[in-house]
């Protein structure tokens, strides 16, 4: 069994934002040699998220609608409990489990095996700093 | 390090939709030949989904309630800046966020290692057209 | 290619609750002898949830009052048709599909690779008796 760990480093320039890191991937799946196995990738940061979705701008204009919506920024202590720690980021982390954590993406013939759309985006919620994203990669 | 690959085919007549596809993934793992390991199932399509949950059709009608409320269907491009690129599914892919697209699961002693009531669904959001599932197996 | 293969017996004394299991599923990593591989951690059960996000109350406070606003409780047959079965928790179903039902975690030099922040939980949403979480190990 052979196996690759890499880490990405993302800066998004804002509070919300999504990233494609579809070829970052790739690459590493390319470095790792696995022509079979499975690829994880996951945000290290638990105000981000890793998801695979449309590269389409519309779309994710659409996500950061609904994900305010859903659970919208309230720096308020008495609406979420988590600012009274001193932080006002606590709807990041509900927007985080909306879109998921982590996806793990099938390696066939030495490439990501996926669908006609299938994309992979950093999706970030509370920004403006470095965050880490882990690619692990096991098989043969 | 054994590994196997396989891709099932979905055709939901209808724009949403829950198949129970536990069997075809049981045979799948059968076929793999592997008794302990990892199975990963996933949609290979961004507007349907694959996820676990009871086998019992009440519950797949308040999913699609629920899922309704959540993410509503809209054609306006004006309501889902994703329907100005001549789509009008921008609500299935949310629905597809909140569903998920992959399971992993556990195989041992040859088996799918389930607890008593948990079945793989394929979740459609917009049908009517055939889709692919990939069932990837790697272990020993 | 090693594997390792553990269940543990949650018991959560209230319907809804959280109960960081991070400890438990590091012991199981160092039990398994892998030091490069892939850790899944999942529910057995379809009204509960493994996550992975912060270790605070307050967030976990945040999270309880969140899910009861998009998945509230209402033993009505006729707001949830699942409840036609006899059971009340049509609700648990839906925040457990939130909160997701596993996660998969890297394990690199022996450890759960995290980042700074990440705890791995499991989150109840129709306790009160006993349930199972699983943790399958592969890699070498």
């Amino acid at each position: 069994m052979k196996s690759h760990t890499q880490y990405l480093t993302m800066n998004v320039p804002s509070s919300m934002g999504f990233v494609n890191i579809t070829t970052q991937v790739s690459d590493c799946v390319r470095a790792s040699g696995v022509q079979e196995g499975l690829c994880l990738v996951n945000s290290m940061h638990i105000t981000s998220s890793v998801f695979i979705n449309d590269n389409e701008s519309g779309l994710h204009h659409d996500f950061g609608v609904w994900l305010e919506e859903l659970a919208p920024f309230n720096p308020d202590p008495n609406v979420y409990h988590h600012n009274r720690t001193g932080e006002d980021n606590a709807d990041a982390h509900l927007k985080r489990t909306i879109m998921g954590r982590e996806v793990v993406v099938a390696i066939t013939k030495g490439k990501l095996d996926f669908g006609p759309w299938e994309a992979i985006f950093y999706g970030e919620f509370d920004g403006r700093r470095n965050k880490r994203v882990l690619v692990k990669i096991i098989g043969e």
